[in-house]
């Protein structure tokens, strides 16, 4: 069987099954749209800990937990840990993991990483390397503004453009498709993936992150529709990961240059996770976004029935004070899963 | 053919080639003992360029491109580019990435992401995902030193256990086994390797990474020896990644507390790259200490007979300017991968 398709798409032979998700959020994900789908919402975004860097690496820790706990498993009986978050060196995961001991291989794909977690974890099972993988991102509203922006203590105004990063960290447990045990999931497989390039149109605006993603999120999509020889009515849903408002229009203009007729199938993480009446501008953002929008929320409604075909598009801004303070502009990365109901 | 022994360890059923190899170094890298070996020293750590950052970026990228020609090939020609490097967000890989428009997955490991990519590269060929895949880190004393300690204008002293962050870019191209174009190496074959955990015992000085990382080193070591069911002396050299002359005596006594005997075979990056006389205190480190060391000057020595076998542990101090003032250790991660000369 052909495994790979055209430069960026790949197929896999034995699909993958996600058998479990884990979710935890901050209290105003909690008061969003999706409150009541999340396994854990935080009334206090330090969850105890001194520091919110702490509070994030305990959220990644837990996430990973929940989604084990529902299948009955422990750390120790999952061969490989994958993920990544928004911090410098990654510390979030690499302390989870340290807590977890479970075999790491750390990622960066800023907000993509969810997706390109599971693509990586899918290939390595389908492969033959691994039968149960743990794929993690994490991100924090707090540890993100003061790394990334300002100091939370300025108080600074947000411009019109401008997304809130999730305060939440989401897990899935992929497994080997001949997995007989507990499941909270029995039907959804991941079937296949488009892996990003880095695309760059120019924006230079750390508080409009939908620009600089839409553009990797239209090459992506792209790649994969001629690759696959699909066409976006083949699926049910087309989920990006936290385009937001603003760059979710300008993902339909570019796709429509491109062609592709979104045909009202595309949904966006950073648009479903707050309502309108949160006041968050343009909408989430953050690789926590598009981890709790999957795991607690689209997993189930696929398990359920809701839809049968989905493209799961965690897009990344790689964005970075030190580049930006040299003048460098924001490139994007969007990596693709194929999501099937079987 | 079983791909994986216990629960770190993976065995190659058709193991890729390394095709060709690329460097690129400082000036001080080049008057070291392998100076001669490397394909372009440079002069100016700027390499022409408005800042060192830049400066790394564009070493990166031609690194790759160096690796490439070898081969007679061109970055369209590459299926997937696999890298990262020690700056925030990975923005070298990133921005290289974008240069090379190759479709890219962003790896963080800190040193150790030469041997992650390596393995990652050469589990997605050996599951048939891909044919032909750049692996390369790099790293530069200077965006590192600003990024990770302090400002180098202020000239400050070193303590005797710090090591000296290499300036380095260093890639690999790996190849399907049935590639038959032009090539730098014809014999050297990656037949599997061990994926490492977070260990940490406790280490919080950033002026001694090899003590952060040695616990690592010997952790994954005596996983490979354990999962493979072989010895210290079935390899002909083990190579770490930059525990430098400090670390390396830690690690061995590591080593011996587990009942494994080094054999005088183990080396290391950081202490082959500079000699005594150049005052680098305990060596070399940064993820482009091994990518250098291993792509000009094992590999050649390798292709030419001097060794047979050969497992490449490149180590990594998951290190964080935030997590240490939060009052947080060093943890350590090291990746192994075994080469083998067929």
């Amino acid at each position: 069987m052909q495994k790979r398709l055209g430069k960026q798409t790949v197929v896999f032979e034995a699909p993958p099954r996600i058998a479990a998700g884990g979710t935890i959020v901050g209290d105003v994900e909690g008061e969003g749209p999706l409150g009541s789908y999340f396994d854990l919402v935080l009334q206090d975004d330090t969850w105890g800990e001194e520091s919110w860097e702490k509070a994030e690496r305990k959220m990644f820790e837990h996430a990973v937990r929940r989604a084990l706990a529902r299948c009955a498993m422990q750390p120790p009986q999952i061969d490989l840990l994958l993920g990544g978050d928004l911090l410098n060196q990654i510390i979030t995961a690499n302390f989870a993991a340290r807590e977890l001991s479970i075999p790491f291989l750390g990622l960066y794909g800023a907000c993509s990483t969810m997706a390109e977690s599971l693509l990586l974890g899918s290939m390595l099972i389908d492969g033959g390397y691994a039968e149960r993988v743990a794929c993690a991102a994490t991100s924090h509203f707090c540890t993100a503004e003061r790394q990334y922006r300002f100091p939370l203590e300025m108080g600074g105004q947000t411009t019109p453009t401008a997304q809130r990063t999730v305060t939440g960290a989401g897990a899935s447990l992929l497994v080997a498709p001949g997995y007989a045990g507990n499941a909270q999931f029995e039907h959804i497989f991941a079937t296949g993936g488009t892996i990003g390039r880095v695309v760059d149109l120019g924006i230079t605006d750390a508080s409009n992150m939908g620009a600089a993603m839409a553009p990797a999120a239209a090459d992506t999509l792209a790649a994969h529709l001629r690759e696959k020889e699909c066409s976006v009515t083949d699926y049910d849903v087309i989920v990006t990961g936290d385009l937001g408002r603003f760059g979710s229009e300008m993902f339909a203009e570019l796709c429509r240059d491109k062609g592709i007729d979104l045909a009202n199938r595309h949904q966006d993480c950073g648009n479903m996770i707050f309502s309108p009446a949160q006041k968050v501008d343009c909408g989430g953002s953050g690789c926590g976004c598009s981890a709790v929008t999957l795991n607690a929320y689209l997993l189930k409604r696929m398990e359920q029935g809701d839809f049968t075909r989905m493209l799961f598009m965690a897009t990344g801004a790689l964005m970075s004070p030190t580049a930006g303070m040299q003048g460098d502009s924001i490139p994007g990365i969007a990596h693709a899963v194929v999501l099937e109901r079987r």
